[in-house]
């Protein structure tokens, strides 16, 4: 069906191991050219699902020492015949075997094209090819362990059960416009209305999981703001050195902003720091005031930073002018030293959180209302465990969840039944999207093109 | 004898596999702590070689689904049993499944510990594991091509066969010396005085082939130089151009200097442009002659490029000045037009090579003589397939010929047999060096201190 591509499955560097993989009809056909196993087995008579020691030839030169994994399909990643190469794992020695096999009769691997095969085959649905990505670049070990629950299968199936609700409906509905006279009843059983209903709440839940998904795969901005000298950058540190599974350094997009990702109970947060706004002279306190009214803007949530032991400025009242309430949590510094500030004009904060970053104190206490913070208004119910991460999966739930509400609108109205038929298909079209049995090659495309070479 | 140790053995970085590896004894206990096979099948029964689909847990936490390899020993890399984990390539997910390996008893591995259980295990030899290194980090065809040979067992087998011929002068030297009233001769016989010669002439070739293979090893590198405007750049470019094969792109060690590496024929050439050395005043002047000084005298070999349609120009001169007539070969640039240089005062250089760099003329000529200029002097015999590559093998093979050298003095002034012993001891000790039958801790750190983690 497929032609047998070839691809560098491993992180490009240099390492121990490196394997060059294969997929389709002719891997072993290919292989048998280049590999001569120590056993002298032939290439035909190799097992599936063994390990080969030997070495790979390149006509009569020798061109690595190699273990050769085998593994016959369907019971493989792809369903296809696929061979994995274990060589020495530095950057030519890869190429050149990578090199041989093309040479041989494969073809260069695209992007994501061993999933996109196991998709193409049936080993996975969409959902769960997107998860594999989702796991190879996963941050924390919560996104890692939401993107299982997905590979593992658990959307496709709540997907799967959706589609059978709204199946029996439509089931329904055919037989009563196929068979008016066979007198059933014009309004819906109380089973399919409940079907009906089930499908919205549970379409709704998936849609309201998302913003949090979001947070989880990628990380929450969050911007620590306040005027100069007020301990923005010690709670920077603070909180960086307290957090001992820092995730990754970002560089930050100008040099005066430090972008720090640490690992907060699973979330990533992307600390942006404004350490390097100054306000001495009128044209850099433009600039100072431009920027952090952009960081405020683009930020999940903002800490605004004040000190205690100073009296209320009108550079605090600047920033605080500039925040937006719904997203911003006061964070009261230095309380190890007199208390000067008042914080009554600064209404905009709901929240103030007491800390002092040099003296360590409340630190912990202020990472517990952060977390509370991030998923407040988030379904936090144990029992939901099912989170989607894809704005993909959620653009096509919020079709399903717009078709639900039209059906329900038509019976509501009581309009005739056939007017349901629409949206009925709209409904389940919109479902099949997620799991990618309705998908166009531009869809597809898109979806993998976001993958390494190699899987 | 050893504990079991775990490293991610593939590069670090995102990539469609990872590898998790384990070696030794409580391998398979390990994984049975954390692996939950597809096929329900006990870990223990587990069959040698073969490739198992399953999930890591750390207690009930699903970790990844991963694809299992276990390799009972002794038929392994290090002997003892290994178990490699092929995960999903991320980051994270690698760094997740060696902690839990760690956590369930496994010690980290320290750089090249597997390989250096390899070689304490008996299933390489010193020149053999030093070759697995040079495997990975090799740049062009040729040096890999040298580290295969040498993974063989081509060196580790010729210091076989020198050991041997020692080793019959010895036992010859100790009979005659232990039992003086057998009558032996005393002169050596004619096989043993041409055991020695063939050990002093052997070292003496494997010794001279460290120059080529350092240079196939490490690469040559070369200087362009000329006054501004004759060319560099340009023949900069068209080299590269040339030469699809670019290895890699080394950040050049100041602003002004490009570094290029390119494979000439198997030699990686390091290619150093001077093009940002301006002469525009006399301080930056100044700057630019030190540097280029600098370049010059660091270089193995020199491009002396100058502009055949101009006459000869004080700045020709100056930079000729700074030349060293044994490593320099002058490029004779833009052919392609009128012919207004005397080359005649430039005496410092030997040959000259004509061509235009940006018609593209006598380009490939060009290659052809500075490959030639590359193994000139070198052994090119191409019976002579054994080229050392490695310092310390060149220094304990110098100690050898050293060795043998008094051994035929003490002969040749007719001293008495006894004073060999010490030479011949030498000879021997320094043979043992090579292949590691003889070695001490500090050796072996320094050896596998090179080497990649997981390796």
């Amino acid at each position: 069906m497929f032609d047998t591509i070839a691809a560098i499955s491993t992180p490009r560097g240099e390492g121990g191991i490196g394997i060059v993989r294969m997929s389709g009809d002719d891997s072993i056909k290919i292989l048998s050219k280049v590999f001569r196993a120590k056993s002298e087995k032939k290439v035909e008579d190799l097992k599936s699902h063994t390990i080969n020691y030997g070495h790979i030839y390149d006509g009569e030169v020798l061109l690595d020492e190699v273990m050769v994994s085998f593994l016959k399909g369907p019971k493989t990643y792809t369903r296809e015949d696929i061979v994995e190469i274990n060589c020495h794992g530095g950057y030519l020695i890869t190429e050149k075997i990578l090199e041989l096999l093309l040479k041989k009769g494969a073809r260069i691997a695209e992007q994501g094209e061993f999933t996109r095969r196991a998709f193409l085959n049936g080993r996975l649905d969409l959902t769960q090819a997107e998860a594999v990505m989702d796991i190879i670049h996963g941050k924390t070990d919560k996104s890692i362990s939401l993107s299982l629950n997905q590979l593992r299968g658990d959307l496709k199936n709540q997907i799967g059960i959706l589609k059978k609700m709204i199946l029996d409906v439509a089931a329904h509905v055919n037989v009563v416009l196929d068979y008016p006279e066979e007198g059933i009843d014009d309004p819906l059983p109380d089973n399919l209305m409940d079907n009906l209903l089930e499908v919205l709440k549970s379409s709704d839940v998936l849609i309201a999981s998302y913003d949090k998904g979001k947070m989880i795969k990628e990380g929450v901005k969050t911007a620590i703001v306040g005027k100069p000298n007020v301990g923005k950058s010690s709670l920077l540190n603070t909180i960086l050195k307290e957090e001992r599974a820092i995730v990754t350094h970002i560089a930050g997009t100008t040099r005066d902003i430090i972008e720090e990702v640490i690992n907060l109970k699973g979330i990533p947060l992307i600390l942006v720091d404004t350490a390097g706004i100054r306000t001495t002279d009128d044209v850099i306190e433009n600039i100072g005031v431009k920027k952090s009214e952009d960081l405020i803007d683009k930020a999940d949530l903002v800490l605004f930073v004040v000190d205690g032991s100073r009296e209320l400025e009108e550079e605090d009242i600047k920033v605080h002018d500039q925040l937006n309430a719904d997203k911003v949590i006061g964070i009261l510094n230095k309380i190890d030293m007199e208390r000067k500030l008042d914080l009554t004009p600064l209404n905009k904060v709901g929240k103030w959180i007491e800390i002092s970053a040099t003296e360590n104190l409340g630190i912990s206490n202020m990472e517990d209302e952060i977390y509370k913070y991030i998923i407040s208004g988030q379904v936090e119910d144990s029992s939901q465990k099912l989170i989607i991460t894809n704005v993909r999966h959620k653009s096509a739930l919020e079709k399903t969840k717009q078709a639900v509400e039209n059906i329900l609108e038509t019976i509501n109205m009581g309009l005739p039944m056939d007017l349901m038929a629409v949206d009925l298909k709209e409904a389940l079209d919109s479902l099949s999207e997620v799991t990618g049995e309705i998908s166009t090659e531009d869809l597809l495309d898109h979806v993998f093109s976001n993958f390494c070479v190699g899987k």
